[in-house]
């Protein structure tokens, strides 16, 4: 229980202790600094969210194939659950009653032929069907090989630019709320009359959660109407402060194009196939093969949430202590190097 | 080569002794609840999961509109293929029969009109229909515009209240795998007789997978019955000791509503539009528009998963070293203000 | 600001020296590891990933039931929209042509009757069917109640096993892209000629991201014809250095069997439901039921991204100076047991 404590010198020199008490405030700030703009007392942790989102809007069609026909949510959103992804067409190629049964290929020079000895029974061509040994009229210049398949087949040649360019004026509300209860994207304040005529604006309704298609692709540096098909991200980024005197979590929206825009290095952009099944009278089963363009919508939810904790501010305290300690060090070199009376001190020392 | 090493004064008093040891003893006290309590010997990782749910359950209804009907889970829970996030229907406005054709808007104060020129050609209403120019009977009493849309259109003024209310009595299986392997929410004392009876219960059967969403509801602090409509989280809390003396993941598991349940500030709560298409014997296509209210559940999963790693610990004993060196300081302090001989420790020192 | 400094000894001795110097250089090893090899310098944060799969591949069976189908992308990837989780089909259950109506049950010791009087009206059975309260032939030889239903049942007793046996060599596109710009798995030096012909490969061609779902389930340690249904993981580890000198981010694959594969603690591994709806000429909806076995594929991407930041390397640097001032401590301790001068040496402190 004894105690040993090191014999000191007192130096009465103010430049030493200038140097001396100069070090100790770089400490000092430095701690100011990670304690109140880092917050390096918080434990922090991952933001957890679900997003629910809804799509409003119509577009008007008046193509040759279809006809006057009004697209509205139930159509050409897909899926219709309102996950945190969804898919808005903007065009589409359809090929109406496909049934399993025998039609020639498409003609490429890998599929043309003159006779049915150019066609192999049971052989498969490069898109996967069936040949069936005969060699048919395609057209009334060209013969093909006569194939097992969903016939008729996509022709996937002439796709009309941009059918629904109405869809850029399509709104989407956002639903996204994290694990701590109690916080939404949809802030307290935020009332159900606000909510039905509010619009995000950076500016004037950093807010609103109802976000308008063109607006998320244009401050995503992309064009609408260019972009047939791709993946937008929306991001929120929630940072959180959980300590009793702050209790906020605040959402920040962005928007990013997240597949690559340059074809160079880009596969099969933007579509997917969706079918949908019939059955004709005699009972046969018919399908509606549809290869859908559009933009797929992600909404990322992620952050930080904070909160004081004993360990990171010990650690942070005590990162900056261990500094402290490097002070004398600093202060002692200064002292036997640069002052004039430094061999006096080194002695004494 | 050479060492300098402070010069030392060893101080022979109990009472100073004391202090230095006590303020000792605190920062070893710190260092055994960092290392026992906090585990702060571990790097940390978040856990990833995946899930898959099979809901299962029976409801039978007998409306008016749809006569006796059993509604089994390929029917009830959208979409079937078991994600993390799935949604139970309890009720439903339905209408069938839907072509892209002619008719009259429902009534309201900006589409009733007395004849053909209160409705303006090419005109879209609030709805997005597009007015044909015409002004029709909507019933006998009450004339609209004609719009070109899905017709006939929705009505969904009168809901019957939760029409399956049975649903309450479903019960869901979560199936939850981490990144780390062999470990899984189906933990591996449980065997598959136990899992075909077993239903979770926080106190007799907390490890069991299958949950009654009634149970799920009640928990959350909702009823069922009353919920016409929301998002519930399933809450997987993992906690993951990966050190070869623990290996150990447990879930635990919670519930809580995501939605705001006051609809103050909620817009549109837990409904969904889903589409069945048909063809009719004369090609036409028509659809069954059914505007679905349920409840959504997303299952959750989150955690971390620690493992002893050399950097936290050389960090966290760094910090509490740091401590360390402070208490020379303190007990100094201690020894030359509180101390009766403190003049004489002084000049000693 | 007077400044105090410890009055030191200087002791020329080599031993201690060298003590003192080691202790010095196994701290200062510490710290190089920690900065280089760990880079312990870096501010983390969890990569947050979208994902779009595309399968593509084609399948040919030759059923007794269905006859000569060939298998296209729309019809066996569920769903289609090419999300981070699809459902490749290896085998099905069709039940065609349900109805809501009344038949027979399933026999089995519950539902077997004699007379009327073993069935009670509107008592529901195990599988949750309403009894009608008659009792009728299921076939020449069993009588069993008759239930109210989708009509009818559906018998999955005789599963023809692993139907689209060619489905293992399907392929499946993978797009990944992470928070950070600009970094995608599809690497920049990948051009879309390279792209069109590849396929993933651990030594040959690390870097492609089309996969064949045989070698994705072998190098996950199964075999895809016995695997009849299952969950696999296609896990990609992204570890992003984001300061100015490194910039880059690289993903590593590896495939993991999430669910379980002893059948013990396992229940309803790998199917789901599907239904087509369809109408009748007569206007009556009919349903195809789809008992579907078959794989789902989960992408998961995880990883961190690093990035120099002031604080951490503060810490960690802190931590480590902490133990340089428990150097002179052990070369104390050294000095004044291990060396034979120590009672000298012990005085003169």
């Amino acid at each position: 229980f004894d105690y040993e404590t090191p014999k000191t010198l007192v130096i009465p020199s103010i430049r030493v202790g200038c140097v001396f008490r100069f070090t100790q405030l770089l400490v000092v700030l430095y701690v100011v600094y990670v304690c109140v703009v880092q917050k390096a007392y918080q434990d922090t942790d991952s933001v957890i969210s679900t997003v629910t989102t809804k799509v409003k809007g119509f577009a008007f069609t008046n193509t040759s194939d279809m006809g006057p026909h009004l697209w509205d949510v139930a159509e050409y959103v897909i899926p219709p659950q309102g996950d945190h992804s969804f898919f808005v067409l903007t065009n589409m190629v359809v090929t109406p009653e496909q049934t399993q049964s025998r039609c020639p290929e498409l003609p490429n020079p890998s599929t043309t032929c003159v006779d049915d000895c150019d066609c192999i029974e049971g052989h498969s061509d490069p898109r996967g069907n069936i040949q069936t040994g005969l060699c048919e009229n395609y057209s009334t210049t060209v013969k093909t090989c006569e194939v097992l398949s969903w016939c008729p087949h996509e022709v996937d040649t002439k796709l009309p630019r941009a059918l629904m360019s109405a869809a850029e004026n399509f709104t989407v509300l956002i639903k996204n709320s994290i694990t701590y209860p109690k916080f939404r994207n949809i802030l307290p304040h935020i009332n159900s009359s606000y909510l039905k005529r509010c619009e995000f604006n950076r500016t004037s309704d950093p807010d609103c959660p109802i976000f308008r298609l063109k607006h998320i692709v244009s401050e995503a540096g992309e064009d609408f109407q260019d972009m047939a098909g791709g993946i937008l991200g929306i991001l929120i980024d929630w940072s959180c402060d959980l300590d009793w005197w702050a209790k906020k979590c605040y959402p920040k929206y962005s928007f990013r194009r997240l597949d690559n825009k340059h074809p160079v290095n880009n596969l099969a952009p933007g579509y997917n196939f969706f079918v949908k099944y019939y059955k004709k009278s005699d009972g046969e089963e018919t399908r509606m093969l549809i290869k859908a363009y559009g933009i797929r919508f992600n909404v990322i939810a992620f952050g930080t949430a904070g909160k004081f904790g004993i360990v990171p501010t010990i650690v942070n305290l005590g990162a900056a202590l261990s500094f402290l300690s490097l002070v004398p060090v600093v202060t002692d070199w200064f002292m036997l190097t640069c002052m004039k009376k430094r061999d006096f001190y080194s002695k004494q020392k």
